[in-house]
């Protein structure tokens, strides 16, 4: 029976990934991290690299380094490409927030598109930022944003959707909604946050236009770690940035005061780009594809599918509603269960019993296993603890807090 | 006589910061390094202050550490206005860079200006980064940039300049030409890049309205380190963000699809914040605030007025030309010389010599001492390694790389 402890086990004795734990720090083996979607753990490598960079790097080579640094972003957003998003090269770059990158691109796309396209289309649902950034991109350009059935038209310059919603773990056809962009000549631009490390992407065969995304979450690149960005190649020398910076120029040491934008997706650099932070998602470029993503979204897959399996014998009867798809491949890497007091129980379950999940509102848990980490027997424990803390009314007395990212 | 080993011994014997070196990393000890205003040198308790974040913070405490993270861009915003910017709380972020803050800031500006004001002033001499964001902001808000003598009139908006100028190291005062701007009715934002940790700077006091600044080169904060804005106490809640991001919200776990600033300066967060970086920035800021930026400005003029005496002794012969001023009070923290061959002498410097110094066009040497690192013996050991070169003619054969920030 599936909330039997011998049946966890078993399955713990087929995970492929069992052997290779230690490539991720685990410092506390009682406590259960169910939230991988937000904050990825460290990944034993950084933390050396990181400190070699510091000291043998910024600390002897001093600026000199800089010969190397400056091609980071570029070097590192090919690898990313390669790796991870089926980008061939010259596409991808690492550098500034999702935040910053979306209104770039989003900016640069509705400026790019003739009067009579005006229009970005999302969805109600978007994550807070994309909405809010969207929103000012349409203002300050003299366009509007439009949401729901029937909104794609003929007016419409871009579609701007997530990968995998940040509440629901639903998993959109990237090919297939970026077809329908196309149809009636918009650009497509897709927000990875939530999918990359997690699910499979391949943007340039599903010709996506242009895209966004964190590497925090399945990158396990630390928190506030630089995000990336993705233009098709012949698409960017169409575009220019709203944020011309240094780093964009066509020839930056020339140090000229008239604004010449460099080649590609280059122009999208601005400012001096992080270097210790850029290092640290190529540690997280390493650790995801070096077990491979396949791996992992399949890992990922069948500890969700238990998980979900034990909400509904263990939860169910305690007033949680599972409110991700119950089809795996239609879920990203995260469940979601849905609870009248989902946020007094985030909190007593972080302050009690020693499970880390988190909340989204307005009554929704989000469950992440994290598949190099998260074993089966964890996800058992972790649905028990659930269970006994809810069953035991005490997280009545937790004090929500609620600031995870 | 100035070029005497025994004066500049003289100078070391009676200098008060020999006994605090170790505050920095110093790992080749025949390296002259003059480069303090492209990249500061690594503080000894930045390597140990990473480390124990990335295992002890992130590596432990996972997601959880939000709730700390979370206050840091404002804590040590508060903390770098305090200590060096002459700022009360509530008026500095640590976040983004440079050129995204400026962005920001001089966006935010021109658009709370009223019709009949649209004109930005600067100088054609800023740096590059400046003139294209502020060119960029111009155009995409239906004004213009003004730059030269007469341009400040009652159309100006905003007038953008720097503290310290990045080629010449002219020091403007802040207070005369922010109440010139404030005269035709503008706003007046500073570039503090070249002159934070470096020279005393004193926001509050000299009404200046808005700032943004890097942490990468006196405040020793590592390479793309985040960089900070500040926006005057009254002055936030008037001005709207053009990059509205979920840090920037007014209640950002409501998550809700419309965008509500957050009170005051807080506004100006955009997307999640590096905090790998700002800790960096902290410790930057520990180590200058501790030694006293009055100490470090009064030994920089010191060794800065030794170097521009021993120019004048041992490189003007060959064809150097003292470019900044010669009064120490109005030169930041670098010197400036002007040499037909500074880009190979540069180079050769570099390749051949274990002098980092660095270059800027059209033909500008740029060299600056760092107080805590730099000894007048190694001021007096850099000068004669440069006589030395360029006596020679062997820097011919440099090849010039240039790729220096």
């Amino acid at each position: 029976m599936v909330t039997d402890e011998q049946y966890a086990v078993a399955l713990d004795a087929a995970h492929p990934l069992a052997d290779q734990r230690a490539l991720l720090m685990r410092a506390d083996p009682d406590l259960i991290y169910l939230d991988g979607n937000s904050l990825g753990p460290l990944p034993a490598a950084t933390a050396d690299r990181l400190a070699a960079f510091v000291s043998d790097e910024w600390g002897v080579q001093l600026v000199r380094g800089w010969q190397t640094w400056v091609d980071l972003p570029v070097e590192v957003g090919d690898r990313l490409g390669a790796a991870l998003l089926g980008a061939a090269a010259g596409q991808v770059l690492v550098t500034d927030s999702v935040t910053v990158n979306l209104y770039k691109l989003a900016w640069a796309a509705l400026a790019a598109s003739p009067p009579g396209r005006r229009v970005i289309v999302t969805t109600s649902q978007e994550f807070p930022t994309d909405a809010y950034v969207l929103q000012a991109v349409a203002e300050q350009l003299g366009g509007s944003v439009r949401v729901g059935e029937g909104a794609l038209r003929e007016d419409v310059a871009l579609v701007s959707r997530s990968h995998v919603d940040y509440r629901s773990g639903e998993v959109l056809d990237v090919a297939a909604r970026t077809a329908e962009a196309h149809a009636v000549g918009a650009l497509a631009l897709w927000d990875l946050s939530h999918s990359v490390g997690s699910v499979p992407v391949d943007l340039d065969a599903a010709g996506v236009d242009l895209a966004v995304g964190c590497t925090y979450k399945y990158l396990c690149a630390g928190p506030g770690a630089p995000a990336f960005l993705y233009v098709r190649q012949g698409l960017s020398d169409e575009l220019r940035t709203p944020i011309p910076g240094w780093f964009g120029h066509r020839d930056q040491f020339a140090m000229t005061s008239d604004y010449v934008p460099a080649a590609g997706v280059t122009r999208f650099l601005a400012g001096t780009p992080p270097i210790a932070g850029i290092l640290a998602v190529d540690s997280g470029i390493d650790l995801v594809s070096g077990v491979g993503v396949d791996v992992l979204r399949s890992a990922s897959m069948a500890l969700t599918t238990f998980l979900v399996d034990l909400a509904d014998e263990w939860l169910a009867p305690l007033g949680f509603r599972v409110a991700s798809s119950r089809d795996a491949s239609r879920r990203g890497g995260h469940v979601v269960l849905a609870h009248q007091d989902a946020y007094s129980i985030s909190a007593g379950l972080i302050q009690d019993a020693g499970v880390v999940a988190d909340v989204r509102p307005p009554d929704l848990l989000r469950l992440a296993p994290v598949p190099l980490v998260t074993s089966f027997a964890d996800v058992r424990e972790g649905v028990r603890r659930i269970r006994d803390l809810v069953a035991s009314g005490s997280y009545h007395d937790a004090r929500p807090r609620g600031r995870v990212t």
